[in-house]
């Protein structure tokens, strides 16, 4: 088995059938060093002994997936989600300081798509814009980066109303950069002209909290929210935008996520080995080694 | 019925399994004063028999659909896939001409895709920008526009690399705005933060050659390719981007354009009359009526 890249993560959604426990065994015995969570594994084992797992695991953490949904217009539905948010912020703090020296502390945020019935885009955006004003002191207090995550256009209407890298940069920008980053997922943004012009910069401002890879497979599959295939199995050329990635400074981890009947209905095991060398011929290919 | 709007055009790839000539009979029965044409449907009869039916019909032609597919590298397959770009040239010129008057010699160009096996877009987007800039002064002789569609980035690789309208502008303000314009389409640009700006910069240059409606439906088909809907059935709200498109100075015809196996295996006649229906209620409420 080759050996795994040292900025490797394993997002769990890679491996979503695989509880907190496996996920984190399968994943530090593959000699791989980090990892991103999700709060559903979590919360199935609660989070003090989720602490304690990942406290034991000996790995870093890289992200915790997700909190976001907050497109609603205000009133309970959207009191709850912010509210939701704010634990999700805690979780985050509490999972990172568990994790292993060059953890982060980072909350990735999907803005949800447009509410039942509704056609009004602007303003889903604009109560994104308010609900990330409303939760960045919070996330600060915390010492948590809150991550915008463009998601790819084709799930505007369903489930992310931040579409584009510029666009999350535009909103990302009014707060502090510690406080609030974006994410670049190669799945999402590979097809933006201005991908490149838009990592730059999310670079110089320090805005870049997180890099998740994984790639474009055509046809799309019936259910496109499953699409995300393995690297190196689809049309995207991960060299350019990695070295655009580190060339904006970004050293953290890379984490490799990927939505996907085939690969979940695989053993975890085999599945982080494919991931690991998959990485290796891919985004490892070009990525610097200095976490 | 509802009186259809004066600026209706029904795009042939509504009604798609209709002949050339019923195609016309059912639009000007309607009462519909426009038609969109595709290349395919007109081969299947001829262009000069096409000519006589459209001169016959009394309908303007608002475009020709379509040319394009020109990211393969040089070679045999590239220079036929150009020759073929230049008969779509005299075929919009002949067809605009038999059409009433207000008819628009105008053919949509579709990029193209990644070439198969290749994972290098940037490449593709050059290849693209060469084949119109050998195009433009043979579309400029002929009086016709050629119109760069940017395709939904859904597309981006294995239909169209053209993803967005402020990259197709990019490309097409290389030329004269009379020879080199570009498409509009609701359904391909709904979700683009930039698609207001980028609409009243189209309309200064005066490069909006075509403007497209259909909606977005979720959740997408099991085939992408078939994912327009009627307008209404939708998450689009069509009244600001008309509001755009209008003020940016288009006053042309508004195509509907819908892939949808399900109109397309209801009757022509039905899917017209339900097209000029849904047109009223949607996109015809806020767009000018004089041409």
């Amino acid at each position: 088995m080759t050996r795994p890249h040292p900025r490797l993560s394993i997002n769990q959604a890679t491996i979503k059938y695989a509880s907190l426990a496996e996920a984190l065994d399968v994943t530090r015995e593959a000699g791989v060093e980090a990892i991103g969570l999700w709060r559903e594994p979590v919360a199935d084992v609660g989070l003090d002994a989720a602490v304690r797992l990942v406290s034991g695991s000996g790995l870093r953490v890289s992200s915790l997936c997700r909190g976001g949904f907050f497109t609603v217009p205000e009133g309970p539905e959207r009191r709850a989600a912010l509210d939701d948010n704010r634990r999700a912020i805690d979780e985050t703090a509490a999972l990172a300081a568990a994790g292993a020296p060059g953890s982060a502390a980072v909350l990735v945020l999907v803005a949800g798509g447009l509410p039942t019935g509704s056609r009004d885009l602007a303003g889903a955006r604009g109560r994104v814009a308010d609900a990330v004003a409303e939760l960045e002191p919070y996330a600060r207090d915390a010492g948590v980066t809150l991550a915008l995550e463009p998601l790819h256009p084709m799930y505007a209407a369903d489930r992310a109303v931040i579409s584009t890298l510029g666009q999350a940069l535009d909103l990302a920008e009014r707060f502090p950069a510690e406080s609030v980053g974006v994410v670049v997922d190669t799945f999402h943004l590979w097809w933006d002209p201005e991908l490149f012009a838009q990592i730059a910069r999310a670079g110089a401002g320090g805005r870049i909290a997180s890099y998740q890879v994984c790639d474009w497979v055509t046809p799309l599959p019936a259910d496109v929210l499953l699409a995300r295939g393995m690297m190196g199995d689809g049309h995207i050329d991960f060299a350019p935008i990695g070295a655009a990635v580190d060339a904006a400074g970004y050293s953290g981890d890379i984490e490799v996520e990927i939505f996907n009947e085939a690969i979940w209905a695989t053993d975890p095991v085999a599945v982080v080995e494919r991931t690991v060398n998959a990485f290796a011929e891919t985004v490892g290919l070009s990525a610097a080694t200095g976490a």
